[in-house]
């Protein structure tokens, strides 16, 4: 029985449309909350953001809107790019129905505080300040689970909304060998006599030949300015405001050349991906990112894979020395190059180099998992957080707040968010050795400052496609094989057997 | 009978307070369009504004929000807060829902339209391009006003929306003996003998210097920054985002030293105005300005009464001369005093001074008002402008961009928008005086930078009340005596007599 108007679809997508332009004034909210806002507007931009999300939320859950989504789901056809968004549409407002709107509340008022106590904590490395804060978010992101429902275990509801169709089983099948791999090749790069001397990277790096060194580099990898913006802020992040308005933000540190470069480079790639997604279709799942972990591996891939490379220093070294005479006039490219990719074991994820930081997020991976499922206490998070940090790293955090109470995901309840960032690097090698494998020597197209091949691939592969397949089957057409670690693995090991002369 | 309940206010306060927060994400997409937004955001702006707009007009006309307004009207004390605020808002609501739905649409199409129409009219300066358009737009503000209703004319209807509680009549009984002295006055300076010599403010002022001293001067009247932002645009504006978040803007150029720092204090004049009014009553007439003209004489207070007066030099000379060394090292403080205060008949309103400003207002407002009720074809617009101009100026414009053509304000239907600029000269001035002679010698005041008393003054006077009273009873009661051109006239004469030499 088919009773859906023929324009049932149309009817579906207008509805959409207009409800995420609404949504999307929430993206600027927050944008100028982080960069612009005086102080003094935080109350009233609160207020602002909380009316509007009821709003979109209110429209988002509406039985108007699951009565849109049933005609539309009879009258697309199997196997389409209109099945697919009604498919993904109805799977977010199956979610978000089955949410009882109690626990919302009560989720969103218990992580407004526990972020506050997570802060406080962190500053005074006091785990107990955040302690009966985490037990409460874990207790309810538990009853959210259970509202969800799941197939194997709790984490994978959790998992799901960040990303979909991936289970538990199938992150921990991922990670498992990646892990295993990275141990081996950090204990021989721990044992490596011949290493680099990352000091260059701390000499002096005027912040304003910094912003426009960085703004180059983005510019350089395909992020449009005509399309987007670059500003400052204490934390990156990336926001599309919508079609043809992309902000990413950095920041700067004197004495530290990587922080703002490759975090612009990092932003960047998430920018080139989101303006490389189908600008007609914005607010419908072809017209978003396939999930965090395919969004992650754009940033990770043109951060990391394009430039951590050789061939974009061969590039791009000469023109770093003009801007920083002072710092790089007496350095040769490979010092330089070595520097960029030396490996030192840290405290902290986010300034993690490429081999350490898959070990920082399956620690975490690990950790979260326990806690939901109560095999781990809350109270007994610090012990068990170094213990494992200390198996992966050989170093042991001093206080929590270079342990456990470092990020602000779990205060957030973002708890199955982490493996997004390891599937995503597992995504990136996989996507770039696929790409070299069509496209030919990729170093020596950077070392030329040809970065259009490699982004058009991207985008016919990737972006494209926007959330119209499951991430895994995005890989899968992009790269003819299901995801694995393999590529990653034998990336690091090439690249950090020559880097480190193993 | 009263039915309603106790809560009644309660209920529509709290209603009214979501639809401003609501309808305050559009000011920020209105202020982020103009300073930041790169230029591919556009169209997207562009839907996101209409949904918005779309949405607050719905909720503000709902039939659910007029019994809102009946039930508090009748829970509210004759002569209270409360009662000023419901009978505000009733107002308004009684004037958006006269409008038919069709009328609004077409207007706004219709507006769209011939402000592109405008813009190539202008810069080609061809009338025969804009003609179809403002015919149009005058007929469809003709409809509007019969839609609203009035009782003399036409032009009472749309006066009504910028400053509501005036008549044209009122207006045109202020404004006649204002441009018979101004016409007065600019006969005897035009010619006098020993004028000032304006050219020093057209020496070279560097940016960042100007930046950094127009922004000394705005913090120096009190506008807070903690609480705002200052930025740059094309056109600057004021605007509040919400409670503690109030924006300025301004522009630079560098060989003319008045057009930012004028600009600057007088967005800041307003901004002053903003910051003062009633935080927690956002959204209700209470929070809110009283009207255009009440906005514009802070501005203009601020800007040209304080700026603009030989104490404030004094204060502030010494800085401007270690600001600007090469413009100003040669300069003694009372021939900047005097250029400061040049008069010289232009085309251009926006570059106007004090004298003349007020007679660019005056011909608007007579053309304007004769061409909605007839008197006036469109297409006799050129030469009666031209006409006019040289009776009041002695010049004539060479085209129509240096003439009719100038303003946007046509080609967007803010026709009855003129006057305000006009009556908040005089509002000012009145305040000014009155201001005087409660605190004393202000002159002297400013001289040892003290602006506080004259700031606290207007924020019991006028800042404290937000729209409680309709804006001549407000003047009145700062005042004590009912609005007129006395006060500006005596202003400018003494001013003027010295400035010139009389």
């Amino acid at each position: 029985m088919n009773t859906a108007s023929p324009d049932a679809y149309s009817e579906l997508s207008a509805h959409v449309r207009e409800l995420a332009e609404l949504a999307s004034c929430g993206s600027l909210l927050g944008w100028d909350m982080e960069t612009l806002m005086p102080a003094g507007g935080m109350a009233h931009r609160a207020r602002q953001i909380a009316a509007l999300t009821t709003l979109v939320h209110e429209r988002r859950t509406s039985p108007e809107f699951g009565g849109m989504l049933d005609r539309a789901a009879e009258s697309t056809e199997a196997g389409t790019k209109e099945a697919a968004n009604v498919r993904e549409m109805k799977r977010e407002f199956d979610r978000r129905t089955k949410l009882p709107v109690d626990l919302v509340r009560e989720i969103s008022e218990t992580t407004s505080l526990s972020r506050n106590a997570w802060r406080e904590a962190r500053e005074k490395g006091d785990f107990a300040l955040f302690r009966p804060w985490l037990e409460k978010v874990v207790a309810l992101k538990r009853r959210e689970a259970d509202a969800i429902g799941f197939e194997d275990e709790a984490y994978d509801a959790l998992l799901d909304e960040y990303e979909p169709h991936m289970t538990t089983r199938d992150v921990s099948e991922l990670l498992h060998p990646l892990r295993a791999g990275l141990a081996d090749l950090l204990g021989r790069i721990l044992d490596a006599s011949d290493k680099p001397d990352g000091s260059i990277l701390e000499r002096v790096y005027p912040v304003g030949a910094q912003a426009e060194f960085g703004r180059t580099g983005a510019a350089g990898i395909g992020f449009q300015f005509d399309n987007g913006r670059l500003d400052v802020t204490t934390h990156p992040f990336c926001s599309t405001i919508g079609p043809g308005d992309t902000r990413i933000t950095t920041r700067y540190t004197e004495r530290f050349f990587s922080e703002s470069y490759f975090g612009t480079l990092h932003e960047a790639g998430h920018g080139v991906y989101e303006q490389g997604l189908d600008q007609d279709a914005f607010g419908l799942p072809s017209g978003q990112a396939a999930s965090m972990a395919v969004h992650e591996s754009q940033s990770r891939l043109w951060e990391n894979l394009v430039g951590r490379s050789h061939g974009y220093w061969r590039h791009n070294f000469a023109a770093a020395q003009a801007k920083f005479p002072e710092a790089l006039g007496d350095v040769g490219i490979d010092d330089f190059y070595r520097a960029l990719n030396e490996v030192k074991p840290s405290f902290i994820r986010v300034e993690a180099d490429e081999v350490t930081y898959n070990l920082h997020v399956f620690l975490r991976f690990e950790l979260e998992r326990a806690m939901l499922d109560g095999d781990l206490a809350v109270a007994d998070l610090p012990a068990a957080w170094n213990e494992t940090f200390e198996r992966d790293f050989r170093i042991k955090p001093q206080n929590d707040s270079l342990g456990c109470l470092q990020d602000i995901h779990w205060s957030l309840g973002s708890l199955g968010y982490f493996p997004t960032y390891s599937l995503g690097n597992l995504y990136a090698s996989q996507l770039f050795a696929r790409a070299g494998e069509e496209l030919g020597d990729l170093d020596a197209m950077f070392a030329a400052g040809e970065f259009t091949p490699l982004r058009k691939w991207l985008q016919e592969k990737i972006y494209d496609h926007g959330g119209r397949y499951p991430p895994r089957e995005l890989i899968e057409r992009a790269t003819g094989k299901a995801p694995s670690a393999d590529a990653l693995l034998a990336h690091l090991e090439t690249k950090y057997g020559a880097v480190y002369r193993l």
